[in-house]
């Protein structure tokens, strides 16, 4: 190599490095701009008042849900993104019917003590007069199979607490969700007549947790509730002491399939369309409460993304869209619908993001993705860390979304938003997850935290 | 060298490194055991309760303040501390007097509208037949000097918003707060007559914030007040189509000093029981709301570190002292009193930490220090980071707490508990600074890093 070509491949390199400098700098200051223009022209909170106290519940199938489908397909449509259409699903249909009666009956000790609870979503009814009969308490799945037959004709009481110690309560949460989810159905192939299952939450307090059953296919499907912590606690001490009837009646029952919708709304990309970046949450709630955090939150994080792209006037090399699923919470048809119909017609998501762990204050991303493509792929979106790292986000390896896990096969990358969790599951799927409990700087970082992602993601693609 | 020697060097230096893995295992675990104690046997969220449910607001010389000191001082008595003791200290007895009233009134086209309004902490009173002026608005101390004169008889309307941009709140705070402390003074010195300040929140809403102002001696004191920033904004929209006349009342007085203490309980240490380790805060509060976050929180995460010391039987080798300082809010006489005293016997706090930001979840610490021993001690903090990242908790140099920073002489570090800052300012100094906006788990973690910091200073030292 001569000495000019010396010279000439430091120059050429210096040049790489003052440009990739130059490239960072543009980067942070379109990220400046974007929180600066979230925290001061966000209109997501205002959507969250609408959905929360002018529409309300949303549990799929309800006149709320179609509400809010309504909403929102409105919102997209006058944000004037490219394309905004519905997307049919058939949804079940559960309704919970008159309130739910728990009490303690014919204690010794105590008398009748009424229990805080409600039906489990989708659980059958008692019948209209209810059913009385001893309870008996399992701390886990596998004691209620060890104790199999003695099950008979009982209500079997799930009273595993939620682990207060675990610093991420999606973690506590998952390791004692099972006893909600399935414990019913496993109780009934033993001839228990009902089942009653700690709220799930570390909080110790007077209200009841709702939240989805699975009944497996051949099993004689049993009326579930949860009730509070702290009469999980008194049941748990009087059962320390004296065998216990409880009393309980729920009218919930399931109607035919109803048809609904997922909402989505995209704009075309101007280089690579045919890159897919998603934005979504769940538009369906738990009709308790007005699903604020879970799910109001994450739909207009995803929507605000929109709103924002517009009025800072990116223009998207790829395709950025938006999807409201319709019905995470009690059967995630939407979810299914949409990665079916995407994945038979070849899309590939580059990215998808879903925001479906409230609008608490942010503090990063957990990724996920296709064992084949993730380790390369995950490398490149954490040079983006320095970009991020200023307003407190970082990356994690972890579960993504519930409604966008179908889309892994594509090879795209798979987030979701992590806002801090401490308080999410005080709320979580109860009459106290409304409007109030959500603070708006805290929903607006989360919305400026996903656009900023966005805007990377479109910028730099994970190749 | 022979090789037995350099063999016996190899060993040794393995045993090193295998004893400083196991050093970093056995922290990790004792960390671990911190927070599993702190979030299932912590009472700091009981304390919280009792201080602002049965004792309330604690402003200096009130007498909640002094139920606040025997209370804490009992608290540690039970805790069986070494010593607990009472610190004498003079400070400022203000009272806000009658409820105030602030009215826009003859307002061609809106008549009389009263304002949300609380007189400034050591504000001086109108008297009792309130006093009627013109309104003059500024957006900063800079724009009043420019009037100058044109202030003679008016109230002076400061409305420089707090930055909703700035992601840390307290800086936005420290940008804006020059107004609320300095403003009143600095306008009379023009012959304003009274100064009305818009509300230190990025909040809109109907919430006034109270504060301390502060009167330059030889300046004539007028009455200062808070409006809220709906009003604020309100003002300012009818400033610019006509003239305003605002009437004000309030009936603040300050009476003479009281005696009141700070309160301090101490741990002696084993080894090196003259290297002291604090932590810390203020006990007074505003007399409206509860002050839960401004200082309650603080107080109790203190409380908590000296609750926990005692739970898990640890044994520190220096002395860990835990001080409930008083009238931080308007006076800071408790912290200038604990310094001037604990400068004067020579005393070396080796580190003092003070929690002063809410009872948020907590991100990590500020921390500050004199100059020539900074940078070396702070870097042998550092070092420490990897078993705190697993709680989401971090470093950052900043400023520590008022109550301590009379300490810097003394050469050690001095810390501040950081929690989220996102809230903190929707409460700060408002009647809704009250005990359900704090939230159990938020607090229990605040309390478990302080301890968790306590335990690795005390271990290692900072040399």
């Amino acid at each position: 190599m001569t000495m000019n070509r010396i010279l000439l491949l430091f120059l050429l390199l210096l040049s790489f490095g003052a440009s990739s400098q130059a490239q960072d700098d543009q980067d942070a200051f379109y990220i400046r701009k974007i929180y600066d223009n979230t925290l001061t022209n966000g209109k997501c909170y205002d959507w969250l008042q609408y959905l929360t106290r002018h529409i309300g519940g949303r549990l799929a199938g309800s006149p709320q849900a179609a509400a809010a489908v309504e909403y929102t397909k409105q919102l997209m449509k006058r944000m004037e993104l490219d394309t905004v259409w519905l997307q049919p699903v058939m949804v079940p249909h559960w309704e919970r019917g008159e309130p739910e009666q728990v009490r303690i009956v014919n204690s010794p000790k105590m008398g009748t003590v009424p229990l805080n609870a409600l039906a489990l979503g989708n659980s059958v009814g008692t019948g209209p007069m209810g059913r009385t009969a001893e309870v008996v308490e399992v701390k886990s799945l596998d004691a209620l199979d060890s104790l199999g037959e003695q099950l008979r004709g009982k209500i079997v009481f799930f009273n595993a607490p939620m682990d207060p110690t675990e610093l991420n309560t999606f973690a506590a949460y998952g390791k004692a969700a099972g006893q909600r989810v399935y414990g019913a159905s496993r109780a009934s192939r033993y001839g228990a007549v009902g089942a009653l299952v700690r709220s799930l939450t570390t909080r110790i307090d007077d209200i009841p947790h709702t939240g989805v059953t699975v009944y497996q296919d051949g099993v004689e499907p049993i009326p579930a509730l949860a009730i509070s912590t702290k009469d999980a606690e008194l049941l748990s001490r009087l059962l320390k002491e004296e065998p216990v009837q409880v009393f309980i009646r729920n009218t919930s029952h399931i109607l035919p399939d109803k048809l609904s919708y997922n909402v989505i709304g995209e704009i075309k990309g101007s280089e690579q369309p045919d890159e897919l970046i998603l934005v979504g949450g769940h538009l369906d709630s738990w009709d308790v409460g007005t699903g604020a955090h879970d799910d109001g939150s994450g739909c207009v994080h995803a929507l605000e993304v929109m709103h924002q792209i517009k009025q800072l006037g990116y223009q998207p090399k790829r395709t950025i869209r938006c999807v409201m699923f319709m019905n995470e919470e009690n059967g995630l048809r939407g979810g299914r619908a949409y990665w079916k119909a995407s994945n038979e017609a070849g899309e590939y998501h580059l990215a998808a993001i879903e925001s479906d762990r409230g609008g608490f204050s942010p503090r990063g991303f957990t990724a996920d993705g296709h064992e084949e493509v993730f380790s390369k792929k995950f490398k490149q979106v954490l040079k983006w860390l320095p970009l991020l790292e200023p307003y407190d986000l970082r990356f994690e390896k972890g579960g993504s979304g519930a409604d966008i896990s179908g889309l892994r096969s594509q090879k795209g990358l798979l987030f979701g938003l992590k806002p801090d969790s401490q308080r999410y599951f005080d709320y979580h799927h109860t009459p106290i997850d409304a409007p109030d409990v959500v603070n708006k700087r805290e929903l607006e970082l989360g919305a400026a935290a996903m656009m900023s992602l966005v805007y990377l993601l479109d910028k730099y693609g994970t190749e």
